[in-house]
């Protein structure tokens, strides 16, 4: 008996699935397994060493474990799946989606027969669809099932809004609908700097700019790279999320959440506001859309069917 | 006027100088600028970037700029160097380090145009003749030019002796002088768990060969990871030395520092225990050492000037 | 030379006072100087040295000193005025605002005299009045007299709306302007809960008794205490506004303000939304007012003008 | 089901109480229910609301609430004892003891009804006779009931080195055994900065004013308050015991400890070393001690078997 520690498994051990098991170590919310495919073992164990090694320094205790054996994930809190193969030149978008879709299949198997009772969050792309695969592929309660793009959709905007003005990052928000990057719906309205309107603040022409580097922050990174995606503020953006949920703080954030009527739609997963906390998704918040809003994400939720077309 | 955020240049955006930048922004040390040069100046933003959209998750405040202009670290408070290369299959020892001794006389000279006043820490292999290297270029008083091992080599050394006792890392210390990995002379009667001296806990034999793994602690982790080597426990130890000194806050951290007759040895760079603050180094603390730990601190002192040697 | 922390000085070692201070150290924004007058020296530097001895245990590295001597606070970054009397039974208001502002003259000489380049925040009440003392009787600029009241009064509205809605305080945000407590001007349109307007989840009703209930906060809690007021949350508040002026944030928080036509108000120190940094107050934030709030705004000012005429 | 936070009840609203209280609460540690008997309800709900209003400003997620009604302490995690009586002028030692242990009892009874599998830590004074109280009290396993003491010692202890030596706390240590402040028996030989031996540091008589004033370090606060006991030290002492039980962190810590033959003694409770985790005392250390050391101990356990006398 006694106290235990919480356990939080990341499958996949690329930059942002280690990225992430270290801010989750740091931030002492559990103890973290870090899972990749057997060929990846050696390296996940490489990754998983050198942040245990940080630790004495930075003060945090938590048992940092490099695997590939499903086996020591059991009786994960949470699991966070990163794992997937990124677009390659040449290959078509269905093959993308094809493969991480099999990839998504096979790791929730692996998850859900050793951690039954869990709840997941999913970053792979494309998100919404492999949001939705990990949920009919674990038999799990949608509230347990949960895709992330607008805690960093939101981030990216922050950012840019706070350099614009000049402003603290803590003082900014940002309010968005819909799926990941070019799908995304901006709530304007919603969005404020030290709770002023933005569009009080920014001139119409200068925030559609800004909604636009938004949109295609990721592209903007991957340009930059050269080689490779963003992996910093993806791994905050899981954190976050996953600190809400094991400490039950009822945070209101925007999650990839499996819609049953909600904003009119149904058997699908998008991006709407929700209040998450210890059971996961514990709320969506429906909003009144404007005839523009609504028509944006109609067109976001319907890029993402065609996505999942392709899955069928 | 008005009350200035700190500034902290980073030289070398790999993983290692990445990392540093990210982990001296969520401390809010200052203001970071990372800097490599010209044909990764790109990849540099990127990575800046990222880290920037993280800000806003995790609630920093900190500008974070990549370039690969040394106008825009100009009066920075501090500077560490982490650039250079690493050895590549087929390369001789010299080569490294005379290739590397190049890269740190053309970073300090770029440094010191822009920030003749600030305090340099050195991270780049052969650490101990690299620092050497900085100093002479630099002009720099001694107490302003300081090299990362000992914080690193400690803190494998307590993740160890952690796992071990099962204990907490916060309760675990160690104590190193000399040169980094191999040449490390480990003062294991000043290293404890709770306050208790180690050898009352371990014995001998399991603490010999934890004390051999520390030594090839860097080894390990690039065998695992198979392509590149450790940056996260690199990075943590530089942070802790980087909050040290911009907080002026007097701790006693192993450094490798200038001697001029300490512990017997002069006009070398040696890891010694230093007390860090607002003046870099601000005293070289001298133990006595028993026969053993004396010959061998002289055998790594010799290996140092092995090395500077192929430098002349 | 070399690189220093920052001062703060704290006077007045009451409970708000010496809570400050404790929350400054924590968060190793400087040393702290906690000053009060002669005869309550030894349980000043009592509650000092009791803080001194929790540094070790929470990891926190600040001096605290306990003194009745100004010389001590020389050269200050900031100083946090919270000295004054409560109003005692029998006491008329007029009694209390000579008091307090006869007890702000004299701090402020003694404050003025050693750090004649610091930036001040007040929290003695009448604060409006109060502020307004110490900026005349500094002969300051306006940028560097500033006065608490509208994070504590938003801070306790938010705590309310949180519990009201179940929900993370992390994501209620309030917005109020004039005077502090029962003059608060509280404007609902621009408080939220995760972005979205408190309008659209909580009746009007319900809204306007968590308002009342706000403007009443301070009171509420000297009701239940019996004897004495609230410190917590005003030390968090004035902790808030030091950390925004101490590392340059510009975060946007409301804060008493000496207006020069800003709002329409002249010759009055008021509460309105800043953005505080380095400088100070860097900017006073002008909002288009409904007839409704620009008629509390009056009324509020119209309060503080008159106590401001007790003093004349 | 789902995730919920720990909940932490900390019994007697005293300074001490409330200060545990909201370090708790800063650290997210869980939800804290503060108690004392009902004609100080009003005020520990006072204190309990301006608590809870600090948090959206210092951005903290936890319920705090105040009450007399133990059955809001139900199903408690832990549970930290402050509550008791300071000696009055005039009052006997023997009659404080059967006051607070009469207070213990009554105590232990409610916590034990609501909280059957709890832990117990105990800082009421004089404290090793009340954990001895409350463990008889509670019929609780021994490792599930646990004193204060060491770690305040041992804070005072460092904060007067750190200042001698003019170096960070972070990097001082010291070791104490046996009862609290006049029986403290401390083990300088344990006792390092930054790791080197306090000894070697610091003249023999400068080390001895120094532990003597340690061994006062309660007194001098109480001299120096002039009403009233230290409460900061003391809070942060019982904070970091909670941590590291809640988080399960198995720290080496001193704590008070049931003995049933450790170092000698049997059916006492004192201060000894110990690992602390989710268990609560998951282990005592037994170290050799010198001579002089053991009959300096025997003499501290005389003294708490004297206060046990006066209990029978």
């Amino acid at each position: 008996m006694g106290l235990k520690r919480k356990k939080i498994s990341v499958i996949g051990s690329g930059f942002t699935g280690a990225t992430t098991a270290l801010m989750i170590a740091q931030k002492e919310l559990g103890d973290v397994v870090l899972v990749d495919i057997p060929n990846m073992e050696k390296p996940t164990k490489g990754k998983a060493l050198d942040m245990a090694e940080a630790a004495p320094v930075q003060g945090f205790d938590a048992k940092i474990t490099g695997t590939a054996n499903y086996e020591e994930t059991k009786d994960s809190d949470l699991v966070i799946i990163t794992a997937g193969i990124a677009r390659k030149p040449g290959m078509s978008r269905d093959d993308l989606v094809n493969t991480n879709a099999k990839i998504m299949k096979a790791v929730t198997q692996d998850v859900v027969k050793y951690s039954p009772d869990t709840t997941i969050i999913v970053l792979t792309n494309p998100v919404d669809a492999m949001t939705y695969t990990v949920f009919k592929e674990s038999g799990f309660p949608k509230e347990r099932v949960i895709g992330q793009s607008g805690v960093l959709d939101t981030a990216r905007f922050r950012t840019f809004i706070a350099e614009e003005l000049n402003l603290s990052v803590k003082d900014v928000t940002g309010f968005v609908l819909g799926g990941h990057g070019d799908d995304m719906v901006p709530l304007i309205r919603y969005s404020y700097a030290g709770g002023i309107p933005l569009e009080k603040l920014i001139s119409k022409d200068r925030l559609d700019e800004i909604v636009q580097r938004t949109r295609t922050g990721g592209g903007e990174i991957v340009h930059l790279l050269g080689n490779g995606s963003a992996y910093y503020a993806p791994a905050a953006s899981l954190t976050v999320m996953a600190e809400a949920i094991l400490k039950d703080q009822r945070r209101v954030l925007p999650a990839i959440a499996y819609l049953e009527g909600e904003y009119g739609y149904n058997n699908i997963y998008l991006g709407v506001p929700t209040i998450l906390g210890g059971n996961g998704i514990e709320e969506i918040i429906e909003l009144d859309l404007t005839k523009e809003e609504k028509e944006a994400l109609d067109k976001s939720a319907a890029s993402v069917k065609n996505v999942l077309k392709v899955l069928s």
